[in-house]
């Protein structure tokens, strides 16, 4: 790794050094939430969404938070800040804290929660080539509305996609609908311009970049239907990509070996890429 | 908690300085798997058992294992010996190891995996009273024959039990159809007094025990059945239980509002608590 300082526990502390406890339950019950936030230029985006979101994810498993947003922004700007971070993003955890093991957690005497947030560096200036992809079995925990680091699924089919010599994988439910990538939303454009991603609900997170986007779209009046769609429907379609908050707008140019839009990123991709960049470094903070 | 003494990366720390690094993906991606063996008189039950499973989820999970089972004995009885364990239980977890977070773990030059045991204390000679327990939905992921750290669901749905004023919670599935206990294979005597346990599957784990009690069962001319139930034919057996490496036979006396064996534990599941525990000390390592 890169020589990082990173916070745990209220420390900034060398990531060499960075530990918690064999007991935090983060580690022992993947009892713990997290968001990812990109850093644009040295300013954050999207961070009122993540941390909203964050929020709702330890309310969803009954935990309180002990830092409010201003507290949590100031330690953002300290690491960008510490790790002269300018293209990247920022990985905060907070898990319920450490106790001897027991699938029982007090809940009238909640324990001392753990949060621990770290820098990462990203490219987003160069443009992005499109991907290829392969549909996976969706095998997740039925919350995925819940930003859990339960995450091993994901991880498990993203390797498969890689050893399948493809780039990433789209996870499929029972019923053959897309659910989402392995840590992005998915996005089609139908032959008549439609943009069509999968309606909210448990099965998906409600990626704070898919908001974003079709805030975005639909000022710029292009035609969003939010709704489920097949990788047949997929590989028929005019142009595919994923967003989330650190590949952005990702263009898609293979699913299942099926070239979509010419095996090039689309126009439509590439305009909402553009429109998501520039709106990203107007409102960074 | 105690002052145990406790196994992280092949040294022996008290409990309190017993860290791992944020980055390991334990922590990161619940991308650890685990084993919890009882301990009786000292002695492990089933450990060869406990340990063939370990293996068995890393390789599900295309984790080798740099330790072999001679080793983890030793290490297991070494941490007896430390703590001064005479009944309880030892707890290991192996996860994929440290490195910057990605979905993507390497393939070909493996982490260096991580590895920390404990021991909890347990009592398994007072007599067992009956539980009661509460229905949840099962949300957990596909792959529960694989015993990985990610079990938020199983620990919400045991928190949801006990805020209700029982014990425990039975999980099933969408169908109806019953899968497991929070932590334990789950099992009903019908009016004819055959034992009724889930078959095995990915559905649910192949628990050590389950095997054993299976085995046992057998041996002593009961009549086993393995197939799944609902909560509705459990309300009208005879008998139930559960089994776990840490309850053992744990009887069952209520299930959603109705008594089960006229609320006591029931002739048949006493006699298996017994027949384990002797086996169980004739058999011990």
């Amino acid at each position: 790794m890169m020589g990082r300082i990173v916070y745990v526990n209220n420390e900034y502390v060398p990531e060499n050094e960075a530990k918690i406890s064999i007991f935090d339950r983060g580690f022992l019950f993947a009892d713990a939430v997290y968001e990812v936030t990109a850093v644009l230029g040295g300013k954050l985006v999207d961070f009122s969404g993540h941390m909203s979101r964050l929020y709702r994810s330890l309310q969803e498993l009954s935990m309180k938070m002990f830092l409010n947003e201003e507290k949590l922004l100031a330690i953002h700007r300290e690491l960008i800040k510490k790790n002269n971070l300018y293209d990247g993003a920022i990985y905060i955890q907070v898990s319920r804290g450490s106790a001897d093991r027991d699938f029982l957690f007090p809940t009238d005497n909640p324990l001392t929660q753990s949060c621990i947030l770290f820098t990462q560096k990203k490219d987003f200036r160069s443009v992005k080539p499109g991907i290829s992809i392969v549909s996976e079995p969706d095998i997740r925990w039925s919350r995925r509305d819940i930003k859990t680091v339960q995450l091993l699924a994901s991880s498990l089919a993203k390797v498969k996609a890689k050893q399948a010599g493809k780039d990433d994988a789209w996870l499929v439910a029972e019923n053959g609908q897309v659910t989402e990538g392995t840590s992005s939303n998915v996005y089609i454009v139908t032959q008549d311009g439609t943009i069509v991603t999968r309606n909210l609900s448990n099965s998906i997170l409600a990626g704070i970049t898919r908001g974003s986007i079709l805030r975005l779209a639909a000022e710029n009046n292009l035609k969003i239907e939010e709704r489920p769609f097949t990788i047949a429907e997929a590989q028929q379609a005019k142009e595919a990509f994923s967003t989330s908050a650190t590949t952005f707008v990702q263009p898609v140019i293979e699913i299942d070996g099926v070239a979509i839009s010419g095996g090039q990123p689309g126009p439509q991709t590439r305009r909402l890429t553009e429109i998501y960049i520039e709106e990203s470094e107007r409102t960074a903070l």
